[in-house]
């Protein structure tokens, strides 16, 4: 099941996409809700989810405006090198467990929103993760049982801004700038994809400019593994998003020149079988003022 | 005024601590609810709080089981090397830019709760810090005027197990075993303490066994400054917490050997004029069993 929180005339509801065109489950099921929070919730609505009928109650996909597909997770946890051959580029040596960091909620925002070159750095770079949604939560999740506490699979790009993230050791500011995350738009439930979101294509490009490509194969840490190590220090709740690494490619290692993201372009990230998740650049001065 | 989210009788509320009495400011005020967010998010409700009599409606402080000062906070932003001789003794170098992580909200209890070793490893650390509650949230704050988003100042314990926060470069791990993190139990205004609350003696211990023992005039980035330096990347909401990093004396440098954290020894951290943060050390095993 392909799903995508999104807006339509104002109202913001949990689609399930079907081709071109979507059904909204917010209408069709008591309890959906308008983000993934309450299909998290319950197998059995999931299920029921699955089952309607596509109907006429439909939209096209186009007419639709993403949103987070969970409006305000617990949490977000990333894994920094899970790639090989970004970690060479990044000259970092190559780790026996996984670099992790987080994210803040400021930090994120859907697919096709604005992503942000903030004003005190061009060093805008992105990075094309395949991201898991949490489902059933829990502590000292085993690798056997690990799956089953994946709820779906989204797109992400990592936006990260390299001066402040190597201004120390500590990636933390560099990588938690306001809105420079996008997530989304679907989010694909575990069915419908292989066993742990392997063997995927992963690219990102802006226009016909190929920056990324690689495959989530490359991964060093699995899905699975991912979620053992992460729930061995901490709690995991439903609804954590948590990223998996980048592929090599990114800007900031690019010869000659680094290839930071520039106002006017569209990045996107697409991963095979999830989805396209594309991002404007907008140069922070230009943002609309907040209200 | 100092602040004391708390619970009596099953009842969590917040008082005003007169000496070693407390007033019951959730019954006494309409708005102030069971946490600091009420009084955070009004200035005239603070004010009603400080000029409340103390009346007949008090309980004795000794009477009330600590909470966390805010519920649910938004985010936990971690300065790391932030005094000149804990940088020494981690053998990192002095930075021109303080190094940040972030702490999950499952990572941090209230002070006189547990203080969890966990199953896995040995290596946990206490670490004295001072702590800011934000008031007013915002981005881009000047140095000059980021005191005015201080609501308050508590103490915190930066639990952390070095072996999981050394097994990479990114600290992250280390620094969120659930409940390892201690907050509270107080929280003084401003109005209470010297600017930024510079000067003030900070000390962490085990019975009579001094631990660190600094001021917290001897920190590199302060208040003000730590404040104008997150609010560069990210957005502070109110209610958020943000930890100003520890003096020397951690365990981990402690010579010839570690000296860490055991179970059945309680460690305390006091910091001057705001109060002190206990916490029994209690072995993951030990814990009831959730549920």
């Amino acid at each position: 099941m392909k799903l995508l929180v999104g807006t339509v005339n104002g109202t913001t509801s949990v689609y399930r996409v079907d081709g071109e065109q979507a059904l909204n489950l917010t209408e069709a099921l008591d309890g959906v809700g308008s983000d993934l929070s309450g299909l998290i919730a319950s197998d059995a609505l999931c299920d029921a989810a699955r089952k309607l009928p596509a109907g006429d109650a439909t939209v096209p996909v186009d007419d639709i405006t993403p949103e987070l597909p969970v409006e305000r997770p617990d949490k977000i946890l990333c894994l920094g090198l899970n790639y090989i051959e970004h970690i060479k580029e990044g000259g970092y040596d190559i780790p026996d467990y996984p670099a992790m960091f987080m994210r803040t909620r400021q930090s994120v925002m859907a697919a096709g929103a604005p992503l942000v070159r903030p004003g005190c750095s061009e060093t805008l770079d992105y990075e094309a993760e395949l991201m898991i949604v949490i489902g059933k939560g829990g502590r000292h999740i085993s690798e056997a049982d690990a799956l089953d506490h994946v709820f779906g699979y989204t797109v992400f790009n990592d936006g990260s801004v390299r001066e402040y993230q190597r201004k120390t050791h500590q990636w933390t500011p560099g990588k938690n700038f306001d809105q420079t995350g996008a997530i989304g738009p679907y989010v694909v439930t575990p069915e419908d994809l292989p066993e742990g979101a392997k063997g995927l294509k992963i690219e990102s490009r802006v226009g016909t400019e190929i920056l990324q490509r690689s495959n989530t194969s490359n991964m060093i840490w699995g899905v699975a593994q991912t979620v053992a190590i992460m729930s061995e220090f901490t709690t995991l709740e439903a609804g954590d998003l948590i990223a998996l690494g980048t592929p090599p490619g990114v800007g900031h290692a690019k010869k000659p020149d680094p290839r930071w993201l520039r106002p006017g372009e569209v990045v996107e990230i697409e991963i095979e079988n999830i989805g396209i998740c594309a991002s404007p650049i907008v140069d922070e001065a230009d943002l609309p003022a907040a209200g």
